[in-house]
Formats: C-alpha cells, structure tokens, sequence
C-alpha cells in the first residue's frame, strides 16, 4: 500500500483541519441542542426502492454488493447509501414513530454519499449536518420559522463568510405555473432551478423547448427575478397578475415567514431546489460575496415523506453542507491552523532516564481536563521547544529537576516563562482556541 | 415509504439511546485528546485491490457500484465499504507521510462494515472508535505501553460494565509455533484464534487435521493456556521447553509491558486476532462478567501496514467497539433513560398570544448555554408539564405573567418549585446528567 493516490470526491483532511472540521461540528451541534433538537443517526445504506421513489437521483446512487456473493446474499435486499439525510430521517419517523413523541426534533450529522462529478466543494462522499422537526397530522409555520431562525444563528455562531438565506415557496411556482395554464409542473421546476447554472437565457430556451409559449415562459423567468426582504416587495408577484388559490396560500405563508424573520433572510423567488419531496416553503443559501460557488446549506417543508398508522407526518428540515463549507473555505485560505493537535502542553522530558517526572506531570495536568503531550524524544530542550512549533502546541513545560518541585511552563507565542503548579496552572483559553 | 421494516445488522438507535452513545463518543473522544491524540477522518471507502491485501476478509466486504454505471463509471477504480479504521489509516498515512510528524497519533470515531451475519452486538455497519500511533523507522515498546494504558483508562471512564484486557504477542505464538518446527505460521494462528468460539477440543482436531503431530498439538494447546498476571507468571511458557529467538523476544517484550502497566491487565496466550496485518503484540478486552459474548475493544501492533519513502512507518492501535457495547449494554438493560432530548428546561406558554414571553425566556436561557424547549401547544400547565415528564425533560419553566418579572423553574423529579432569574438560574448538574 505504499503507493496510493487519492481518490476524487472522497476528501480527507490532515489533521491541523480536521481540527477545524470538529470545530464546525462541536458548535453546530451545541447550536441544534441548545433548541432541542436531540441526535439521531441512521445507516448509511436504504433500500433502493426507497431511494427511487423519490425522483431523479437514480444516477447518483452507490448500490452495494457483497463482493463473495452467494444465495443468501443475492436474496438480501438490495441496498444502497444514502444520497441525503432526509429521506432516512423520514424513514426512521415512519418506522418508529409509535416510540416518537411529535413533534419530533433532530439533528444528524453524517456523510452522504452521491455518484456526481466532484469539483470544488462538491464531492462524492460529503458530511452534512441537518436539523428537521416532524409533526403528527399538523407542522405549524412557526415551527418553519423555528428552524430558519436556527440555521441563521448556527451560520453566524460559525468561522465562515457570511451566508446569505434565500428563501422560496413550492407553492407560489407550482400555483403560478398552474395559473399559466401549465401542466409539466416538476419539468418546469427543474428548468427554472439550473438558473444559477445556465443564466436565465438558458432557462427561457429549456422553457420554449419543454413547450411553454413564448407569455408562458416570459412570466416564469419574470417570477424567478423577484426578490423581496419584506411582505410588501412580494406585491411584485401578484402584479403579474396570474391567479391560483395555491399561488395565494404561498404567498401569505412566505410573507409570515418574512416579517417574523426579524431580517437576515429574502425571499428569491427563483429557489426551487431540485428534490421532488419539497411541498412548501423551500430555501437556500450562499456565501454572500462567492454566491457562484453555490449553495452551502439548504433546506425545505416536505408534507408527504413520512407517513404511517393512517396519519400525516409532515415535515421541515434545513441542511449544512460542512464538506462543502470546509472546501470552500480552504480554498479561500481561511482555515489555516498552527494547530496540528489537541494537545495544549508539551512536557519537555531532562532525558530518558527521567522521563517518568515528566509522565508525572502530563497525568496531574490531564486529570484536570488539559490535554498535553510528552516530549517522544530525548533531545536538547532547544530541539524540544521546535517540535512543541512544528506541532503548533502552544505552551512548553519545564519539569523540575531531580529533587526539587519548582516547574515553569512557557508561551511559545508569547514568549513568557514563568513558574507554575502542575495541579492548579490553567492555559489561557484565548491562547488555546484555534484562529479563525 | 409508510411501510418499513428494520435491516438485520444496521442497528438505529431511538433519540433516548442515541443520546447515550453520543455521551460514550464524547467521553471516548476527551480522553484520546487529553493524551494528545488528533482526530481524523478517513473517506468511507477504499480500493478493493488495497483491501484484499490484508487477508481473508474478502467474503465480509462490501463493494460499491453506481446504479447508473456508464463507460466513465466502468473505468473508475473498483471500491468498496472499509471493514475497519487501521487500513485507511495506514493507507492515510502513507499518502500523507511528508506532512505529518511522527510519531503520529491519531484517533478516529466512524462506522465500518462488514457483510457478516449478524447476532447480538456484531452489525454490518458499526461504529468503532480506535487510537492509533505510528512512528518513523521505529516505534517504541513505551508507544505500545501508552496506547494500552490509554485504553485502560477510556474504558473505565465509560458508564459500562468491568472490561477484562487480555495481552499476547504474535512473536510469541509464531516463534513458539516455529520452535515447534510448524511452517503453516498463519493457518496455526488462525486456528488457534477460534478457541473461545470452538473450545480447546475443537482447536484440537483442527491442528490435527491442518497436519500437526499429537506433541505439536499439545504444545500449541499448552501455552494457549498459559495466562499470567506478573512477567514470573511468564516463565510457563519456557517451561514447555521450545527455543525459538523470536519467541524470546517475544516474551521480553510482553514481560516488559505487563511490568510497566501498573496492574489491570493479563497475558492470555491464546489471543492471536483475526487480522493478518499484526506482527508484535495483540490484545482484546472481554465484559470480565459476560466473556462468552466476545471482543469489545482489540488491538495490536502492525508493523508492516504503513510504509513509504523507503521508510517503515511501524504502528500500535487499539480499537473500541462503540456499536458493540450498545448492544451488550442495552440488552443488560443498563442504558435505559429518561431524557428523549438534550433540553433541560421546557419553558411553558401561558396561552398561544403570550407564546413571545416564553420564547423570550427561552432565548435568554440559551443565550447561556441551557437547551430548552417552548411547549409547542396551547393547554393547561398540567398537560405542558405532561409532556416535559414524556420527553424526560427534567426542568419546566413558568414565564412570568403579564406586566411582571416573576419567574418560577420546577425540578420535576424533586417536585421543588422555586423564583428563579432567566439570567442567572443555573440547572444542577446532577439533575441534568444521564443516569448510569
């Protein structure tokens, strides 16, 4: 195995980032908790009848195979992973959900694999954090609200550019649509959703090809380019004058959303997304200055996913790309870390002979919560103190010598040394945080 | 997807549950930090040529195909499901070796699967938790020492019952072997590795037929018996008279580490291991209550997994089998819990206009760092209170009444109702803590 190259699409980070990746995740999950979302984890793999079920993703799914197939293995069903976390979590409610108590909160932080074509920030294997509430019967819109205003939060809580949330309705373009007189409902959705891929002249061809007239098509394109930050900006809309009861009932719940929003978030009436199972609202975001880049978090109101026992289960969820924010962001330079290690403290060792002193210390250090390492090698203290760089730990230890108690640890950055007490000296957390 | 059943071996847990093993993760994940241990993550899949090197563990893979494979998915290397973490971390490690500092330590806390047939605590998809290190040219006896001790320690940190740590060494068992003039190494060590699954009896038979002499047999069956607390203890095995150099470095080197581990540990000289990639010492832990169930933690010492440059990159690992504790515990009943989320407080709403004062409760407890919930419907305190005992939230939370600044917080175990300031309440630990 000495000579590998790495695969395309299946990213892995050197350690100095994956601190940074756990870092993205530790206040992610503390954001979702601290709402009550609780976590969950479903299995990587569904059966692939379920997977289909839910629109044109057919091309991207990674069936499995048990390479020494035999009967019983060829009786087993099929399976595949997961391309997304939602349509498990809907699973996993409608499995269980005699044991669940609704409305449901969770959050679930797993990769997710697609058989796409990688390029920057997209990739084959991805980790994405997702946050859905699931009610019985009934999901109130507040409880949409709720999980907007918590994806805001989490996106600011975190060490990216800021992310700009466009939010949509599945209801206004399905009720527009309808108003014209169209039929191809999803056809058109997916059409007006690769606007950010192939501009709008792109979209009014694939329009006029899908056999919308030339009105038609104008006024679809005339929807996408509504943008609105307040109710009142949604009156765009009515003023092209189609008329639907769905176009209306989207309409009022967006312009709900919007003024309780409390700002931060605009209506893009160009958002569709591409999954079949969103019923209502659906949203997207984008770093505000890179929005070519694409979406780094996602979310929607999906009605008719879950189900069982007769009832109604309908649902919201919103989504963080973090593979896709940890490319981003590396791209940009942002993530650079001295950092290549959990440890803060590097017990220098006198030599080996005295090296269990040392070990002495690093124990009274970690039975107080401060990770720390032991010098691994016999080396002049100058030697030492350049690993303790190269590793980016940001303090050194002097163990006291033979006989004596007296310890002194230093800031490497700082360059102070100064006495301390292995059992009551505590790093300085603004010296100890990563840098972002 | 309204009608679900589960997938035999891709256990799921309920949120109750879930909650549990993400408390073993984050307990597991503390202590490989204090230690200095870095996480990484490597990408779930591997090349199959690159895991059919590592033995006889083809019938257990599982492959993965594009449900849509075309002319460019044809070409794509061949993948498939790694089976645990130790081959993609060598393989990481040796794609990555001019930027990392060695030794290396790492840990890494993500599923493996296997296409085994599944019984109580052994799944397809697993999660395993392992700390591994892996030094330049060499790695020290003191590396393994720590590792083993780093193991002792995490264990007993986790709310699960008494792990028994039994210790081997392959240079031990094939030296012995050797000495015994047997050349069949790697079918002798596989064999005597089933003991605990087929009894001595079984062992037996098959060396005979596998073409050792009734003494040959004897003597692999003897020291499979030798246990020992001390490195005297040792001297059993010198007592079966068979010379080899490599068995007495082998016993060197185990007497050694079982001088240094401060109690807590035995040899076994019946431990071999499955995996072919082990070269020096092998260990597995048992429930010290429930042996008959098996393995929960294993590791060993691989000196030939990782190379690269010209240069050996020898390593040590052990390995806790998160998924597989779930299961044994669960099935002795000793996780069971009554918090269904992380929330501790559920602040009541008055009625639905009022519904604003509560989420302003809210926010503040949030804002330092207390999870909480709003009751989600509109009834009578009795019902909201209800609710908070089923979702095991152990705090509710009386918003003041119009015009006033009175809170009251309710501990719903103790029944002790209390005023209490949204800025300055603190919940007791030992009321919010998981029970084991």
């Amino acid at each position: 195995m000495s000579k590998t190259t790495p695969l395309s699409g299946f990213p892995e980070w050197l350690p100095e980032t994956e601190l940074v990746q756990q870092e993205l995740i530790r206040r992610v999950r503390r954001r979702f908790e601290l709402y009550g979302y609780g976590p969950i984890q479903t299995r990587s793999v569904e059966r692939v009848s379920d997977l289909l079920k839910q629109g044109e993703t057919d091309k991207e799914i990674y069936a499995l195979q048990r390479l020494a197939a035999d009967a019983e293995a060829a009786a087993e069903a099929k399976l595949a992973l997961h391309y997304d976390l939602t349509v498990p979590f809907a699973r996993y409610v409608s499995e269980n959900r005699g044991r669940l108590i609704f409305p449901f909160r969770r959050y679930q932080i797993q990769p997710a694999w697609r058989g796409e074509r990688p390029q920057l920030g997209r990739y084959r294997e991805f980790i994405q954090a997702d946050a859905d509430i699931i009610g019985q019967d009934v999901l109130e819109l507040r409880h949409e609200a709720e999980l907007i205003y918590l994806l805001r939060e989490t996106l600011q809580d975190l060490p990216i550019p800021k992310v700009r949330i466009m939010i949509n309705s599945r209801k206004i373009l399905e009720g527009f649509y309808r108003g014209l007189g169209l039929d191809n409902l999803v056809e058109v959705l997916r059409i007006v959703d690769k606007r950010d891929k192939i501009g709008e002249e792109g979209v009014g061809r694939a329009l006029r090809e899908a056999g919308l007239d030339k009105e038609q098509t104008e006024a679809c394109l005339a929807i996408a380019r509504v943008e609105a930050e307040t109710p009142e900006e949604l009156d765009a809309v009515r003023a092209l004058g189609v008329q639907d009861p769905l176009l209306d009932e989207g309409l009022t719940e967006l312009s709900s959303i919007l003024a309780g929003s409390r700002g931060g978030l605009s209506a893009a009436l160009h958002i569709a997304r591409g999954f079949d199972y969103y019923t209502g609202t659906v949203l997207e975001g984008v770093l505000e200055d890179r929005p070519e880049l694409g979406s780094v978090c996602s979310g929607g109101r999906y009605d008719d996913l879950a189900a069982g026992g007769g009832k109604k289960l309908p649902g919201m969820g919103v989504s963080i790309g973090i593979s896709r924010l940890m490319g981003f962001c590396l791209e940009m330079g942002l993530f650079e870390q001295p950092r290549k290690t959990p440890a803060q403290v590097l017990v220098l060792i006198h030599d080996e002979p005295s090296r269990s002193r040392s070990e002495a210390v690093a124990a009274r250090l970690r039975a107080r919560g401060i990770p720390c390492l032991v010098s691994d090698k016999d080396a002049a203290y100058g030697k030492q103190i350049k690993r303790a760089n190269q590793l980016g730990v940001p303090y050194v230890w002097f163990p006291p010598a033979e006989g004596t108690d007296e310890h002194e640890v230093k800031d490497l950055a700082s360059g102070d040394q100064t006495p301390a007490d292995p059992d009551r000296w505590v790093p300085d957390p603004s010296v100890t945080a990563l840098r972002f």
